[in-house]
């Protein structure tokens, strides 16, 4: 019999309670020895917790403020995102199976149940990769959470106030899990927002879900049990398809934790758990350190433009000089940006010929700049990259890779006909934690997102019910009102 | 702006096509050098050339039947599990969100969308812990495979022939890239049932839904994004959830992917794919050699008694001195037992107080296959472990830790009241590769678990459906047999 001694171990955890655990326990202490000597806090527990605690009042207002930034800047793009062929695929393939018509997809009419509506409007809202970054992590933090809950807001009503907490709530285990195991988890190459996302919606679910604090500790160890996604799907379906799991995953979690489904309540810390198995690195203080006082989900941060960050301070310098030193695209001769290396490694292409194309062209993203004074959807569409005049004035651009310019700076120089010079140095590009997009440029995106979707008045409407949110008696009224026709 | 290369880099993989994917390819480029030097071999999509290729013709007949005979065990673990409240749990769950009633549970009336329906026949054929076995990475290769094809074939019409052939497909792919990351991949804590389950069934799944090649690669990608499972689990509900997800992930992979969604065609071999990122070791030769000709579901191993298989060598051992040495428990004075370390240190119960407990007594283990002459799951009751016979004999049982004793083996002599001693050794217990059940032993087993959950003539039908697979014109009969009042 080809047997060894993990066999044995793994044949041994068999059943349900106590007596197995104590089993599983003592196959765990016959195993070679766990990679950190010291013993992790009970962290599951202590988030399970802290879930149960959080509430509306205890977040400090600027806390509510991002959440309700985050919430809008999410909506916005999951709007953006749900005519692309990938949802429209998803749409398609799942319909034959979903359940019960209990929750809708932003701009579509398609109704599913909870899981799978949340599943596609987490693949939506992350399409164009337009969504939130925490910048620590680059975990995209609302996908997984906001899809999950606000699919069961449709379901059974919750108020803005509680949805709101249970949002930042989960962003913040999501967050605090992530930084955790960062950055080797993510070097190793797992998509930490699909990877940690399902704890997050988890969390949420559980306590809009109003489970004990058992049921939520076993609610993390069920989302533990499902991390999504591989960094090798980069460029693929599969990357938007990454944090609409998470969303799944962490809701099935929750549902079946709720009606007693069991798991371990020590699953993220333990030798055989989540964090040691699947990263090499475990900073158990990321998660313990001013939990409740400092908030993870205040460092959430939007990009102002639809395409990779590195040429975000390119289109920021770029929108500056064109608006408020009002120079306009026929008077320039050229123009030299000083540029992180990376900058000409990920976005170096000089003839974009589609859209796509130009999110990986540092030169159109110039150039559409000076032309359009933007940098959404529209201005990486086909009909942009091939404009004769941004055509023209891409040929034009002239980035230099120079030392000391570091990947959220640029250093522009426009040089006009006449001979003039026009200056800016971007120390920290639009969108960053430094200089964050504003309200109205929040507005701004969600409009532009939303055009061709929704109609101008009701993508407004459903802008308006994000802002008020703490103010809704039904959460899910965001949804309701987010549906074509609505 | 908080920014480092991999936040440019998470942020510049954006979008679905061959752009998009060159910069993720210039961003793992610009990452730190990959652990492993020689170039892998493009297993992905060897092993979806593969899956297409392989056919029931081109099996060889030893390869059929043990496919028949995992198909048999797992549908009897698959009925038996069906009443534990684990199952109760998740059916009462899950029953608000299931779609069209698609596919059945076996033993139980409810009837659940063919994902809804994969996940739970998942988890109730792992509930006991007494499905199948491939002892070479301990994966129990039937759950995720034929629970998410069984469920398939209730929805669309599948000969019985094409049936086996996906299973005996999803188990090989299933096992192969098992065998490539074990045993570093299990050791680290990944439940590897779990995490292989959903390659298995996407594999399976694809090619009963007539996958092309692309489509099947694609399929194997989104499967790579969802492994399932934790060994902390074990002890809980969510062991038997593992294989349960892992056989509905790899539905759902095959479903999308059958609809034009698209993944890496390498995702189980480059550096930030599968098997570099969640494991420590990589033998693709594992997956290569021999793919077509030597199968390692012909090595699968189905467990005699319900308990961890450290006590099988005593129960076959007890059974065997108590039938064919017609030893009788009353003439019994005392059973010494010759065993490895683990024994002891798994199953060291002296005392147990329920049938649970009593999978971890060896005492027990002994006592009741002397005395009821089995070791099925009535002789792990609480019944079986309080019986006065029982408890009266345990406490003449007396192990001792022996060098040269391996895991597999026990050395027993029994001493009777007359003192007469007789002695049995076990080289390989039952049930192992190289001492496997019999057919009518297979039979014993399936009777045995569905006894008290289908009527005796019932069980018989399926059972009987079960060996026919391959001349049945549709493998979905078996499910829609295995049902209350069928």
């Amino acid at each position: 019999m080809t047997l060894n001694r993990r066999s044995l171990i793994g044949a041994a955890g068999l059943a349900v309670t106590v007596p197995a655990l104590q089993v599983a326990r003592a196959a765990e202490t016959a195993a070679p020895a766990a990679k950190s000597t010291t013993p992790p806090p009970p962290v599951t527990k202590i988030l399970a917790r802290w879930i149960q605690e959080s509430s509306y009042d205890a977040l400090p207002e600027a806390v509510r403020r991002e959440g309700v930034r985050s919430f809008l800047n999410w909506v916005g793009v999951a709007i953006g995102g749900s005519h692309h062929e990938t949802v429209d695929i998803a749409v398609s393939a799942l319909q034959p199976f979903s359940g019960p018509p209990q929750a809708g997809l932003f701009g579509r009419s398609e109704r599913f149940d909870i899981m799978n509506a949340a599943f596609l409007n987490g693949v939506s809202s992350h399409i164009f990769d337009f969504d939130d970054t925490h910048l620590k992590t680059i975990i995209h933090p609302a996908g997984p959470v906001a899809s999950a809950i606000l699919a069961y807001a449709e379901m059974k009503p919750v108020s803005g106030k509680d949805f709101l907490a249970a949002l930042v709530t989960g962003i913040e285990v999501e967050c605090r899990i992530g930084n955790t195991v960062y950055p080797n988890h993510y070097d190793a190459g797992w998509h930490i927002t699909g990877t940690c996302g399902p704890f997050g919606a988890a969390a949420a679910a559980a306590k809009l879900m109003g489970l004990n604090d058992e049921q939520t500790a076993y609610a993390l160890g069920l989302a533990a049990s499902q991390p999504v996604g591989l960094r090798e799907s980069f460029g693929s379906m599969n990357k938007s398809f990454n944090p609409g799991r998470a969303a799944a995953n962490g809701l099935f979690a929750a549902i079946l934790a709720a009606k007693g489904f069991t798991s371990s309540d020590r699953m993220i810390e333990v030798r055989r758990g989540w964090a040691q198995t699947i990263s090499t690195k475990q900073d158990w203080s990321q998660i313990t350190d001013g939990l409740g006082t400092r908030y993870e989900s205040a460092l959430n941060t939007y990009k102002p433009f639809a395409c990779g960050i590195v040429m975000h301070p390119t289109i920021d310098a770029a929108i500056q000089i064109r608006d408020a030193d009002h120079v306009k695209p026929e008077e320039i001769r050229r123009v030299d940006l000083k540029v992180h290396p990376l900058v000409l490694e990920l976005t170096g292409k000089t003839a974009p010929k589609t859209g796509l194309e130009g999110k990986f062209s540092i030169y159109h993203a110039a150039a559409v700049a000076f032309v359009e004074g933007a940098g959404g959807e529209k201005q990486f569409s086909d009909r942009a990259v091939n404009d004769p005049r941004v055509v023209a004035l891409r040929q034009k651009v002239f980035p230099v890779v120079t030392p000391g310019i570091d990947p959220a700076q640029v250093d522009m120089t426009v040089t006009l006909n006449d001979g003039r010079t026009v200056h800016r140095r971007i120390e920290h590009a639009i969108g960053s934690v430094e200089t964050p997009m504003s309200d109205r440029q929040l507005e701004a995106k969600f409009l532009d997102l939303a055009d061709g979707v929704l109609p101008q008045a009701q993508a407004k409407r459903v802008m308006g019910l994000c802002w008020s949110l703490p103010d809704l008696a039904s959460a899910g009224d965001v949804a309701r009102a987010g549906v074509p026709g609505a």
